[in-house]
């Protein structure tokens, strides 16, 4: 198992989440591109995986206790499962990386077209947002707001795999990824379908609590630092900042996403 | 400067941000808590450590970039900085860290006592919550929500230096970090000057934003899957859980308390 091919692969790593446009890694990423499969691991994105009839489970390593405890919980093993000890899956992730046992390799699931989420109420659209940490925790908290799906750029997006996939925790196998090629195209399309664009930007006039919102509506996040690229800001319909009594007027973008859903959701609309 | 002594310092570290607990480290983190500096870096972490005269700087590496942006923003330098390549500064931190030609020596900040937090309006607790990365990303939004103090254990929590400083973004200097020793008896004292101590429990009856909320008030956050201990749990005056919709029903910790900041000071009561 130690010399398994995917050891060492981007995705799996800490804090390099598989951008995949790097130089060095571009041979191994356009290989996996096509039909190498992505790493998950930890109990929850495992289990998550395992209970979701349209992942394909290629192959699944397992501890002895986390064989038991899958016994326990009665979860169905698509593949006959590998027993294997926690420092053989230790080996192939990084030195801090939480497996809790069990690994699996798997298909990327497939993902829907932008015309298939007309009737969606929201959807979270991501601009470059890289850090495969922030960008998982806005997966797994899109899947406790019910959103309908996240769009992010092909380029410039960590893949849906390892870190970003145990960030998710689980929400990788719930809220649907669909990755464009062109962001500003993407919005220009969501709006043709009824939504209602709104960007989020610190230094915006307007209060996202204070705004009249309608569904289906897409909310637009930017990375920290750069924020909305010029194309994706002149595509939206309106701009937004979120209110902040403090003396920092900026937060962690995944934090900036859980309170633009929650004041999306809960407070101006009905999802 | 290759060779200082806070070279592979554990709270410079990725993912093992000075937790000081670990047998191999014991030695250097006994020392580093009496007179070790803590280590900053990043734009906005060691410009907010510069303009904060609470804060002594020991010392101060900066790129010829660097140096000429500062000079640019008026700010003033407490030391004479030491003029270095970039590099130079990277190889004292992980690969991943984003330094931006910045990193500063200084001394930890002082702490308030709780007695000096009778007057605040919200306080945050946080019950050894470990990751770095969330617990800077916390005290970030809580300077954003303009937070009274953190308080968290003196053990099983992260230092306040290297990768919390960075994730905090600046917020380190504007949040006071309040560390006890148990913190039960920390939540009693609170009670005693009139906090309203409120624990989240995504396995709680009541939902936060529908329970009647006073302050002074303490809101209470526990490591994800651990949740609350024991012990916090039982010195809550109530328990509380963020309504979510979705199929997942408990966020990144940090995404957590962002919502709950928002719940409690701008709508349930006013900060």
């Amino acid at each position: 198992m130690r010399e398994r091919h995917w050891r060492g692969k981007p995705g799996a790593q800490h804090g390099h989440g598989g951008l995949g446009n790097n130089g060095r890694h571009r041979r191994r990423s356009e290989r996996r591109d096509v039909d190498a499969p992505i790493v998950l691991y930890g109990w929850h994105t495992v289990t998550a995986a395992l209970s979701n009839p349209a992942r394909r489970i290629r192959a699944l390593w397992a501890t002895e206790n986390a064989l038991r405890r899958l016994a326990d919980e009665g979860i169905k093993l698509p593949v006959e499962p590998e027993l294997v000890r926690p420092d053989a899956i230790a080996a192939q992730l990084s030195p801090d990386a939480v497996h809790q046992g069990l690994l699996a390799e798997a298909d990327p699931l497939p993902a829907p077209g932008l015309e298939e989420l007309a009737a969606a109420g929201v959807v979270l659209v991501l601009d470059q947002i890289t850090d495969p940490h922030n960008f998982g925790a806005i997966l797994r908290t899109a899947a406790a707001f019910a959103v309908a799906a996240v769009v992010t750029t092909a380029r410039h997006s960590p893949e849906a795999t390892g870190v970003l996939a145990k960030s998710a925790s689980g929400a990788l196998e719930l809220v649907p990824l669909v990755s464009v090629q062109n962001l500003a195209r993407a919005l220009a399309e969501l709006k043709e379908h009824g939504f209602h664009v709104v960007g989020l930007d610190s230094a915006a006039t307007d209060d996202l609590a204070a705004m009249e919102l309608s569904a289906p509506l897409a909310l637009v996040l930017g990375a920290e630092g750069k924020g909305l690229r010029q194309g994706t800001r002149a595509a939206c319909d309106r701009l937004a900042r979120l209110d902040l009594p403090g003396a920092i007027k900026s937060l962690n973008v995944s934090n900036a996403s859980a309170l633009a859903l929650y004041i999306a959701t809960r407070w101006r609309i009905s999802a």
